[in-house]
């Protein structure tokens, strides 16, 4: 992984991938005690970051593996963004999604051209499924986050960031990432330190969900006891990647680690002050902006809005909390 | 007015109104039987268009204009974008609201800076109010649309809308605009005659509010009978400005009526499909986009999302045509 993969992703994804726009408000900055930006990945084609290294991955791919087709396992933003690279090029794309993912997901992936084959957390081996069906139609795997076309693309978010933050005079501040298996994390964090070495990526998670906070803590990877069942699921993975994982360590202060609450609190600010739609996974690293106030130093903080596919009733329980 | 003035307004907001996105999705093509461009003037600075004329108006006057400060009549968009603008170049505003305008639009305005004088709409003549402060202190009115620089700001996002078609080839479309007084529409519709002649403006009004629709049709300025009581308030007014609707008169085609109920559920798919926040009355230009597909010619659309200054109760219940 070098920051000349992320250059090259950017090429090749640029008119495709959308510019996502970097949003503020001064009842954000008024809370935080700081300037605060928001990088709006929730308006990213498929709603999320993930397009970028689905669109990375496919157009990396040769045609022969791109006539057979591509697969990937996903909870919900990696699939749609794997399905709509995958049919911009007329790619097969097999998507293998816990069948206790949120509708809205599962339905938009294969609104998107996939198909989905749907498996069962506890009791089924997603990895035993997906790994028969790509021998059998010889199907190439597009990792969520650890795989370098997929941390290359993730990383043109970053390459953004550090070109509209040096626009702006902001050349020292850190910038909280949603953070699942590290694929935006590492990318961005790439990115930055080769085009704003001032502006350091720290990793947001929700509570007992803090793999990556606790591996960059004790140096080792280390894992989290639970699996599923967060609001934030758009974020939750087991441990981080053995390609992200290093690259964090070299690169990324600590983590901040936020709760369920303080994400939904943040969704409701996103739709208020920012108008814009964040899912409660993809409202971590607002949250951490927001809420976590002591734990950054200078006068700007920068937060990534990963994405925005929410359940509209999830959505209007995130409302409440500005009553 | 002409497009020198629009260009000379892009010029002096360059840099302080947001260059907002143009947003799709092929969920939104697929409901249209045509490709929809969302202009999301929703993510603008105060959450609506209105930022651009705001701060248009107040960059074009002198020194001391600014110095003594300007004044307008608002329940919500125009007054958050004025005291915005205002606040930018540390001049004075005070901003006269119905004593009933929602609580958070008078905290927000107030938050920005402004003074905020209420009245009584049943008991108090606000003309008479605003006329006598404007005097005793020397204020600027600065008008929601019947001004020719509130009128050259709103049509910078016609200038953007004319760069961003032509460099996607899209040559020929109508272009829906949420439509009150005619400022954004009329503002628009010169840009384009100028920078991409094949679109078309055509107003989006609410049924029963559909002074310009009808004033289109007859040639002549045409009133509405009833004033308020529309979940599309952004955008209820009276009747078209003597400026703006000449030059609507020349630029524009027909009207499009939409119904409350239409731009509910518009509100609900730029949720659920485009991630963005948009108010009812922001949302008729969708809406006419999405349901009245038989009014439209050729394979695309452009609507302009004008604003996102919604109540969370409101923006629960449109969430709930998604069901």
């Amino acid at each position: 992984m070098n920051i000349d993969m992320i250059r090259a992703a950017a090429t090749r994804i640029a008119g495709h991938a959308r510019r996502t726009p970097i949003l503020t408000s001064p009842f954000l900055d008024e809370i935080a005690g700081r300037r605060v930006f928001v990088k709006a990945e929730c308006l990213q084609h498929t709603g999320s970051f993930k397009f970028r290294g689905g669109r990375s991955a496919v157009s990396a791919l040769t045609d022969n593996a791109l006539k057979t087709g591509v697969i990937a396992f996903s909870s919900g933003n990696h699939a749609q963004g794997v399905a709509l690279a995958a049919r911009d090029f007329g790619a097969p794309a097999v998507i293998i999604m816990p069948d206790d993912a949120p509708a809205i997901k599962i339905e938009n992936t294969r609104a998107l051209g996939a198909e989905v084959v749907l498996y069962n957390r506890e009791t089924e081996d997603r990895d035993a499924i997906g790994a028969q069906l790509a021998q059998e139609r010889n199907l190439t795997l597009i990792k969520p986050y650890d795989q370098p076309q997929v941390i290359a693309g993730q990383g043109t978010t970053g390459l953004e960031i550090a070109e509209e933050m040096n626009a702006l005079g902001v050349t020292k501040a850190d910038v909280m990432v949603c953070c699942g298996g590290g694929g935006l994390t590492s990318g961005i964090a790439l990115a930055l330190a080769a085009d704003a070495p001032g502006l350091r990526v720290r990793p947001a998670e929700p509570e007992e969900f803090d793999d990556v906070t606790r591996s960059l803590a004790s140096g080792r990877i280390e894992s989290n006891t639970r699996r599923s069942g967060s609001l934030c699921d758009a974020i939750v993975t087991q441990q981080p990647g053995d390609l992200t994982f290093p690259i964090m360590q070299k690169h990324c202060g600590p983590g901040v680690v936020v709760s369920e609450d303080e994400c939904m609190r943040a969704v409701g600010l996103a739709f208020d002050r920012l108008r814009i739609v964040v899912e409660p996974g993809g409202a971590a690293a607002l949250a951490a902006a927001l809420f976590h106030a002591d734990t950054f130093e200078g006068d700007a903080v920068i937060a990534v809005a990963t994405g925005g596919n929410v359940d509209a009733d999830i959505f209007a329980q995130a409302l409440e909390t500005l009553a």
